[in-house]
């Protein structure tokens, strides 16, 4: 089947432009010699995995529950899972350690939540590996690397029988919001710089900090030291998108997927061409908006093997399965994007675009759609 | 189980809730004389679908293929797939509808799609119902009542051996962005005369027009008359959410889907308190906000059995799996809300939060998640 034939709205991944992305990001951790742990959130597919780890020892981050399970089936054995641990999902991440073989190493910024863990991993007679979430600037989740709670949390990890400390980790949102590369570069020191001093302070304080991981997709491409730091965990670079566009992270040839829609209607009242992708499909993420005009819910390109006269068009708006396309300059191709025609949606966020659907059609540059790979989803 | 207990996020229905919604539309219905097709995109369930349906003819609407086959095969047989068609999605339906013997209305409003659908039916050795979706004024899809094209559109449907001309239908799409109840009633009567009208020159012209179907929760709530309707269509009012209730439309107590977290961080830096739900779990929707201040991504209540000293509370910002929660008065109650304590989130637009999960934890009033409906979703 070609891709121009497929059912939509449908996912793409042109696997050409993940494998350079993949490649060049392992070429940044061997230059600065961190071991590279990929954010294997945005993906959700052990095909995507395995070419993300190539080289790599292997380790995974993960999102949820579900993708823990998932990977581990898929023998990915030694997975940090990367959002704050809530004490209930203990037993459920125990049985995954127990039935794979698996390492899960859980994150956590305070004491509250280390004893809790402690006790439920006790109660599973399992125990886990532990890091530290550091907040070295983005103020979402962690502990501030000079706070007094900081040497707390390491003893209360350390001095339970059922956790292991392993290290730190941070991760850089903040870098999502800047306005240059200088200031990438700037957040990017903030957060090794950050993330080290937490470490060496436990260290002085006799405890084991072996691990010392930060991530980021655009703080990795353009971070100009590492000392110091032992592991890098950037995501969204697999599949890049409009946002990381935006911040001047990468350009539009490095964005691997996209959605196929095709065109079910044209309102000339509204002036507005209308395809069967919407907020569903495309998400309702408007991370791009931040630093770019006209870019709605996503830009609208050719599928491999047509063409399309104008390069300015966008979904301006979209309901639970419709989605808008309006032109920056009020001049849609009527003619080219007839009833029936496909277009490819390039995301603004990869990560929440991606999400909701089942599996991927695998461009090979052919222009079919027949490598599929299943994904996971869901908790 | 308890909810309490539920590993999270996780979606909860209120039983009780969902049946007087689903009464309350259907007595509505009565009172004009009208029949009810529940819009199930919002649910995605068999289980809401039978109750939506009770006491009614049995029909749904749809918004997704992966919908169809669904609720097909769960005994419901007639179906309108509430998009404009893309042709390419005929053979797909022509297999559910022989599969399950059952019958799809398709809708279009153009001639090329007509045509398109015809030949693609005709292919299939398969024949398809078809609705003409109107434009009464929401702007997004449908012909204008009097439109030239609508009596060519008529006609081509009417002309091909594989369509069947079954009537016209709109959805009010506007009324979400409506100030007032008077503004809602204005709407309402709007789409009402539109559709009739579109109606009225469809006979005029000697061809069947035998149902006439409106659509939008707002306006099946408000409408003072539907004189010349014979179907309604409305879909959230099973569920409602934050949006209708800035709209007016319902209350919170009418809300029946939240959604359970857990609270894994606070960051008292950043005056948040961290959960385990973000932009996956309850959508970036943020409708909501287009009428209340301090609803961000969804309003923080208790779940059953536990207590919640402050109602000011709402998620602020998302990440894909972190929710922070703030206080509009910035005091937040953190002892309550302490590691691992779980909190609800009313939705601000029920049909995105709910689509990406795949099961109900339906509440029957006793606290305990034991019962489990399973629903559909992607496409």
């Amino acid at each position: 089947m070609l891709i121009a034939d497929l059912e939509t709205p449908a996912l793409i991944l042109d696997l050409a432009v993940l494998e350079r992305n993949c490649a060049a990001m392992a070429e940044r951790a061997k230059r600065h010699g961190v071991r590279l742990r990929p954010h294997i959130k945005t993906a959700k597919s052990a095909e995507v995995a395995t070419i993300a780890t190539r080289g790599q020892f292997g380790g995974l981050t993960v999102s949820t529950v579900a993708e823990a399970a998932y990977f581990a089936a898929h023998q990915f054995r030694d997975l940090t899972y990367g959002v704050g641990i809530a004490p209930n999902k203990i037993p459920a991440l125990a049985a995954i350690q127990r039935k794979h073989d698996a390492v899960i190493n859980i994150i956590l910024d305070n004491v509250a939540t280390a004893t809790a863990a402690s006790i439920a991993a006790e109660k599973e007679h399992s125990a886990f590996s532990v890091f530290i979430e550091i907040d070295t600037g983005g103020r979402r989740a962690g502990v501030d690397p000079e706070d007094s709670e900081l040497l707390a949390v390491a003893k209360a990890v350390a001095e339970s029988k059922s956790l292991k400390l392993a290290g730190v980790l941070s991760h850089a949102g903040h870098s999502y919001h800047a306005r240059s590369v200088g200031e990438i570069r700037r957040i990017a020191e903030q957060e090794r710089s950050g993330v080290v001093r937490a470490a060496q302070r436990i260290t002085a304080a006799g405890l084991p900090c072996e691990i010392v991981s930060v991530g980021s997709t655009p703080t990795m491409v353009y971070a100009e030291r590492l000392d110091g730091v032992n592991e890098i965990r950037p995501g969204v670079y697999t599949f890049f998108d409009l946002d990381q566009v935006g911040l001047g992270v990468c350009s539009e040839d490095d964005i691997a997927v996209s959605v196929v829609a095709t065109v079910i209607g044209h309102n000339r009242r509204s002036n507005r061409i209308l395809i069967d992708a919407g907020a569903l499909a495309l998400s309702k993420d408007l991370s791009a908006s931040e630093f770019t005009k006209n870019v709605g819910y996503g830009l609208i390109r050719p599928v491999p093997g047509t063409v399309l006269p104008a390069s300015n068009l966008f979904v301006a708006d979209v309901s639970q399965e419709h989605g808008m396309i309006a032109a920056a300059d009020d001049e849609l191709p009527w003619d080219s994007l007839s009833i029936g025609a496909k277009v490819r949606i390039l995301p603004n966020h990869a990560c929440l675009t991606v999400a909701p659907f089942d599996r991927y059609y695998v461009d090979r540059g052919d222009g079919t759609a027949k490598v599929v790979w299943e994904k996971i989803r869901g908790w």
